[in-house]
């Protein structure tokens, strides 16, 4: 039951570059607003962006044994996710992981568990997104597999996928829909920068959607504030 | 039911601004240690400390169509409370909004649900206290209400209140009472001056607060630590 | 049943500095995975790593008056560990107690509930870690105890045991143990050394740690991806 | 700061046990979605359903000398409704004080924090609802407010507000619009007696509720599932 | 983006009854300790065991919208899976759906959400395992699709699998292999029945399983207990 | 470092046997107000009530080997406290153990984990106390240790500690005062019956506790309830 798959397809280089130009937020609706791993997988430090292909690692709860064996099969350019059977805020990966990570390549690291030495980490900079900062140890003894479909956090991941990681979460685009989603998160970006500078300029977000009408047929009212004393509750 | 109410009542701006140059801390400790809004809500970067009236927004979950409407009710000096009928994490709120709230003079948001492109918020300085961190998008399609009082984290917020936010959470004063608690906020500040500068130098808050009688009423005991081994637990 | 043991058995300051030049997670491997106090307790700003002795202090939920009982149990080098008797978030600490802990050369506070003033706490650089950020202000009306026994966090913390703390959490180490755990932690530290060299040239931990026959043995397998559409699942 | 507000006034009897008669979810639902306390509100044992008026109390943490105060200013077809100034998980209330409530014919208790002594309150069929069961203990030190507006889960409760509980969670109805809500809780459920006959019967709610058309107009489509190994996903 | 998938397939009838003999603790260590949707999701009342298809349903936050549509597409034996794109503890489900479904044959509901009118639910014998009970009403505003790929809890469920849930949870089996799940959980509980006596007798496990021998090659030693005041810590 | 303490001390049988005829709130307040584990132990289902001796095993996570090692060094009247070394939900234990358990006379299990087979140890009436459901299985490859001192939920258990459980939670009484807690839960039990009386005939707590006094001293005033629309928030 405990594999590892080699040789996984990934997306074009170029597209995922290109992804990772965009932030987490637009992709998630360039996309349809799918994709997302959910709030609880957060950056050990502020301000990193990355993207790169997934290589997915199923892990035993509090052992990291397979973490070493995942990076046999990254290359430059990766991103590793990792996921336990069962919940754990274990510490799995630390700085000598991230070196060995690094040698290679490979851009981060996703886990929905716990990480270690993040003052190091932070130091040297090797960005992570993870449930929980912990100095727990954790064992080799238990098996598991690489380059499987995960769930991590809240969403799924499918070896090759493209993820997508900065201080909004985590996001997994699927391999054969990278190329599209970069060209509808261009799209996405040019028609909100034109909104921005209009919403910068002082035009309000009612006006620039056209949303006053639908707000009226829904029966959206406007009163003055009652005089004192007299607020409705 | 749904209803915006306008022209709502504000504290003085120069009371506003005055309660801005303390603490949360502080100012709920000098209005009887009340008004806070509970641990849950975090500032998305540190250091920012606002003040500023109370702009109240009811959403439906993870639609953030009322924060447009919102929008239009603010003026200079005001910070946005939005609060979701049902919880959710979703990041109601991203840097486009928050150009079009500087562009009117709004100080910052405080939203008991999750926000997003806080890489941007960061960047251009817009204050964000908020329960998540999510790149979640919304839908714009259930209304709400604005200016009514809302229960945001674990408090109540009246429009027009006054909300100071710092790294320590954030505090709502109440409208009428917010001259009364700048008087009380200096008294205290002038006692914990004279306070600190006792301390720096070496005295014992047992002896400054006068406390080692009551302790001993109380019936507060002294023994040395018995030798090793023989330790109670 | 309320007591305040004073004059306790503290470790060689020589060895709590020692142990202050290791990394949390390095400690807690050295003592054979043993003495941290969980994922929930955390730095109030990153960066920080400190070691000291224990001064222990059992307190009641949202009462700090112990705490300044405890001030005067305090010398340099020592580390002041909080732990409430039922849960509270509540905000026990802030800048005052920590001019007068640093008054007394302490170096930092452990405490499994909030805290707050963080904002001056970081400017004057007094170390924090803690489960909450919390405004909320405390009353002095219950009596608690100074260096007993107490479970904060997840572990068990002895007054004169040496805390350590950083980025990755907090740690605790039996005082007759200290020295020992100097040596184990450098004997790992050399150790880690050479791999991270290792690391860094390229070769894998697979080789460096001799895992290969173990993970066969164990029955770990290895496949070429199936061609698209054929993936197991 | 600490007053207890004696003769409250109350909802008419009547349309307290009316309100009764309905669950908590036709209630929410007949006062547009509005007056529930959260879901973190759990009974302490199924199928109890009160209704009363709501006898409002703010203690301190982990305190409960103010139920005792509150006790006297209840009277038959009361609700207690208890709520911590900050966070506790503390056990607040047991069989003795349930007794003394039960001897004034109180209807139960709504607490935000904890509750003690379960197997005796199912016993003597006092209902509870609560965040936490815990027999951890109180003091009786510090004042707090009877018939005070509070924040109780993440509603709020004013005194003399109708209190309706059952397992479903808790909801309130301001006191003035109580009689308005029986009306309008009675209409609806008329109406879904109609619907599950209907739905029992084997018709569709997209069919009574005439949903398909604008289900259709929004661009749902129905497509047959793909051959095994061509899923979409 | 929305869509209703029909026609899909689903497991032989008789495996999918074969199955629910089993339980949840069974079936997943069966089928490789795989499959459990996590320890959130919990039954609304003891002592009930179902098994059925999976008929999938992706909903919007605090919007039953998709769960109407989803109806139509059950029939007898199917058991609903429904997961919010973004996290809601609203009451999505209430009574009038249960008796819907159950007009239709459907054996039950798992949601990774909320459910309200458990007390009715119970009362027809309807059984749900859900992340929360919570009276909040939803919307019918936002489109989603049924019967695709859901992430449920912390697994994946596709349209067809197999579902099983007790009060030890709730466990998926692919479609594919739950024949051959079958087979494996009849083995599993051959070899149980046979164990069940030995223990009963008073045999213990490290007999039965064999494990003195690699404890001992582990290193675990036996030591009696030493003298009072002499334990070691 | 793996051992197992064997032949512990235990308290007297009478002892821990009269400790079972009272609830855990009553003991937890006649030591003192400690000994109590926390909120997050629950029982698996209502009604029991047992006292037993510690038998103590520090676990690995989502490793349960050290459960069958312990099962060994249990005899009749004891009871199982297990706690990992970091977090887990994993149900490390089921039906078969229970029998094992149940054939030497243990009286339960108190875990700082996840159980499994619910239903079962529900029909046999093998009480368990645990933080979680989960069917979650676990493996055999990590020693740990039995009948060392472990922190089991907020609390700190050694071995041959007297452990009493019922529907409030789970509290520990040290060995060697286990005798007079019993003396001292009697005479509290003597009280509260007198008081309970009293209640039950209508007097008021604030009465039989003489509290008018105190709570007057304090500064506690009472005044009628504002006329409407002039109540003071």
């Amino acid at each position: 039951m405990s594999t590892v798959y080699t040789h996984i397809r990934r997306a074009d280089p170029g597209v995922v570059d290109a992804l990772g130009a965009f932030g987490v937020a637009t992709i998630h609706e360039a996309q349809g607003r799918t994709g997302l791993l959910g709030s609880a997988l957060r950056p050990i430090y502020p301000g990193a962006r990355i993207s790169g292909s997934a290589i997915t690692v199923s892990v035993a709860p509090a052992d990291n044994w397979m973490i070493h064996v995942a990076v046999e099969q990254c290359r430059a350019g990766d991103i590793l996710v990792v996921a336990p059977t069962s919940a754990s805020d274990a510490g799995y990966f630390g700085e000598l992981l991230a070196c060995s990570l690094m040698a290679r390549g490979v851009r981060g690291l996703i886990i929905d568990a716990g990480v270690r030495d993040v003052r190091d980490l932070t130091a040297i900079g090797f960005p992570v997104w993870s449930r929980a900062v912990h100095a727990q140890g954790t064992v080799k003894e238990t098996l598991g597999s690489v380059n499987v479909p995960v769930v991590c956090g809240t969403g799924l991941v499918n070896p090759g996928d493209v993820i997508i990681a900065d201080d909004d979460g985590v996001c997994v685009v699927q391999r054969l829909r990278a190329a599209q989603v970069v060209k509808d998160s261009e799209a996405r970006e040019v028609k909100e920068t034109k909104v921005r500078e209009r919403l910068k300029a002082g035009e309000l977000g009612l006006d620039i959607y056209g949303m006053r009408d639908k707000l009226k047929d829904r029966g959206l009212t406007y009163r003055e504030q009652p005089p004192e004393g007299q607020e409705s509750t």
